[in-house]
């Protein structure tokens, strides 16, 4: 239990400071541990990426990824057999250069990513083309040495990191594969209320080692776009240096067509930063650790009111929603300003007139009117966290919108905002755009077929966006 | 799944060896990774150990104890505070010196265990009796710089590990703590089928730091036995080095008492271990991924079938049992074999005659006879999933009956089973009895009240358990 008021008012006005306050308020993470950027993850944080982890995971088996685990140590060996993917990450890789007192014949990295530890499995594994579609997931923590400015969520040094890993027949069967990752994306944007641009990073910005890399980025509160996952079509890169062949059906041996998807805690910086308000988080009913709250309201017959209240909890708890009672010593209204700000989506207040008429009064987090109703209609529960939903949705849908906007001339680059406009694709417009606007450029957006003039050169471009970027 | 036939018909000749294999036939873990001891969870091995921490999380949250997450890295200062207990690691701890390119102003370990990490936030978090007692709990991997030889679940470099800690107000209520330990434990022998002894370690063999240290352990195939979990009363001796203190009711200051209780995969090794037999793995219901499965009989009615076998299936998902159809191109006795050593407790059998009488043939892995039983029965399968778990147990229990005895002379002491007997509790007479049967002293047996005459030297002794171990 939060003790302090919660005093969240400040979130158009300063968007880091309200950012860092409610993830103290809420007591998601503790940033106080000896190493910088490495944070405790507290209970009720833990369970809102847990669930993510969850939705992960039902995604993953649908589309029949399997989940695996591998070690968090890579030899310097296994990591420098694709030279591109060490370069990219060797300022920042964390080594293990000592066991007991004495030094280690070859250093060991902290996991920067998993492909040089995977890789290096794949030929054992696949054999055949009857092995293949290959599809592996892990949800573990990767390590970077971060230089930059750390902050919660967004850039840590230690981040809960999920990764799937496929390999194919050809390149035509990866591309199908990209495809996949683009349907669980849209489950979790569905799930997690978040709306987000896909964009083909420009050559010099794709992952190390890939063909191409496709980014999702979503615009924040404070004016910045946040990369919350990356889908990379390796094509035959790795395989090659990995020599991660098959047999195919004429005999020949092939090389497999790789690609990756990954994501982070950066869905729950999302989550945090683009629904909460002035009172604090607001959560999409699937991942919030407690979905409905009842609240007893003080009377004579308190007793009653508790144990109507655990009847009507122990129903919740039957059709699976995690519920809570508050029967803690505060008053009714520090308790609805603290489950408010801890995003709780539906609050019922029993009292005596509920008790007597066998009714609830129900508040949800995004609305301001109380609604009553039967105590029958209870089963109806979902349908007022899937409104809550609705209305984060539509919120988001509109946030969405107001902050990503197409413009047409080089003048409107300055505004405070992600925007998509034609560009060429050369790193000297992309260069002339960010010292104007501290914008980077984002890349081509996918799956959008129109053209146009290079907002700086004019030569022929691409629908592109550009932001700043947390 | 696994194209090999299985060939499992040395458990009792060779245990290691069989051993080995179930883990390699099973698809359990991968340890042909490049770096010693530290091996690839495959999806099915991932899977039940899953299972093993969605009990434990279950137990811990009925037991009050909250779940966190602490950063893996744990500097060298945090770690020597306690003397003892760096000591007690430092031939153990791998050190990260180098971030990137450059060597770092302070090596970090990673965790060998987590007080370090947690107790440094402890002061951050207690300050009033009111904030006690204080449960928290975390599920991560811990690493060990192993010279031993090792092997998979029962040693390794890198250990899925559960570790518990809890802060209370004296000695007395952390003793009440160890109770409830004791309590999850029990849970943990009715879920897993195993039984184990608890043992108050020799002062020599506690955990380093500790006031005194529980062990639990358990006999294994191969003569030896294993330690599966420990549970450890500090006092105030951490407390006093980290600065753990509280403002009692009377306004005084004083230092927190604490305790620990640690668990890892060796519980799925036991499981392995001891449940397998020459078919390969026996799992308990509630930690084997398919709980049933169902061999749909070639026949010329085929269609009719698997549309009947796809009824039971929905049927049985819909009372929460994890079940899978196997309509791969194999042969029924391929099949019945490959489920049998994936230690499946359910097979279900539907031919024709099946469809045609709605009836069910089923088969209990434990047990050969088959039984028939009528469609409208399915509704009863947690039944048979539990009279699988009873067969376990009732093996469990003669095994460790017949692997754990009482000897009363010094002769016997060479049996290759695990014994207890009369022990003074001095190193001298312990070294004796290690000299002569290489069996070391696992310590007091917790809560037997008898005594009688050291079995070495004849002064007065408590009943103590001696065995090689793994």
């Amino acid at each position: 239990m939060v003790k302090d008021k919660c005093q969240m008012e400040n979130k158009k006005i300063d968007f880091s400071e309200w950012y860092n306050e409610i993830i103290d308020t809420a007591k998601l993470s503790d940033k106080r541990y000896n190493i910088k950027g490495m944070n405790v993850w507290l209970p009720y944080g833990l369970k809102i990426i847990h669930s993510i982890d969850s939705l992960l995971r039902e995604y993953s088996d649908d589309g029949g990824i399997e989940e695996v685990s591998f070690p968090v140590l890579i030899s310097r060996e296994q990591l420098e057999v694709e030279f591109e993917h060490v370069k990219g990450f060797e300022n920042e890789i964390y080594w293990v250069t000592k066991g007991g007192t004495t030094p280690l014949d070859i250093d060991l990295a902290l996991r920067p990513t998993s492909e040089a530890a995977m890789y290096t499995m794949f030929p054992l594994w696949i054999r055949s083309h009857s092995d293949l579609p290959f599809r592996i997931y892990q949800i573990v923590n990767v390590y970077r040495y971060e230089t930059k400015h750390t902050r919660s969520f967004i850039r840590v040094r230690e981040i809960h990191f999920y990764e799937a890993h496929t390999a194919h027949v050809d390149f035509e069967d990866a591309e199908k594969q990209m495809d996949e990752y683009l349907k669980i994306m849209e489950r979790l944007s569905d799930d997690l209320c978040i709306y987000f641009s896909m964009d083909i990073r420009p050559d010099w910005d794709k992952f190390p080692g890939a063909m191409y890399s496709v980014a999702f980025d979503t615009p924040m509160p404070g004016y910045r776009s946040l990369q919350i996952g990356t889908i990379h079509e390796y094509g035959e890169n790795f395989a090659k240096n990995y020599g991660i062949k098959y047999l195919d059906e004429n005999g020949d041996m092939k090389y497999v067509s790789q690609t990756t998807f990954g994501l982070s805690e950066r869905l729950m910086a999302a989550v945090i930063g683009i629904h909460g308000d002035d009172k604090g988080l607001v959560l999409p009913y699937k991942l919030a650790p407690v979905q409905v709250i009842i609240v007893p309201i003080p009377s004579d017959n308190y007793d009653e009111i508790i144990e109507y209240s655990n009847g009507i909890k122990s129903k919740l708890m039957e059709i699976g929603i995690r519920c809570q009672i508050d029967n803690s010593d505060y008053t009714p209204g520090y308790k609805f300003n603290e489950w408010e700000m801890r995003g709780v989506p539906v609050r019922i207040e029993i009292g005596k007139r509920e008790v007597n008429d066998k009714t609830l009064t129900i508040s949800l987090r995004t609305r301001k009117k109380k609604i009553k109703i039967e105590l029958e209609e209870i089963s109806n529960m979902y349908q007022y966290l899937k409104e809550v939903n609705l209305d984060i949705k539509s919120k988001a849908s509109e946030f969405y919108m107001a902050n990503k906007v197409f413009i047409d001339s080089l003048e409107k680059i300055k505004e405070d905002k992600m925007v998509t406009a034609y560009w060429c694709g050369s790193k000297a417009c992309s260069d002339e755009i960010e010292s104007l606007s501290e914008k980077a450029a984002l890349g081509a957006v996918r799956n959008d077929g129109t053209s146009g003039p290079c907002i700086v050169c004019g030569s022929p471009g691409k629908l592109s966006a550009f932001s700043r970027t947390y």
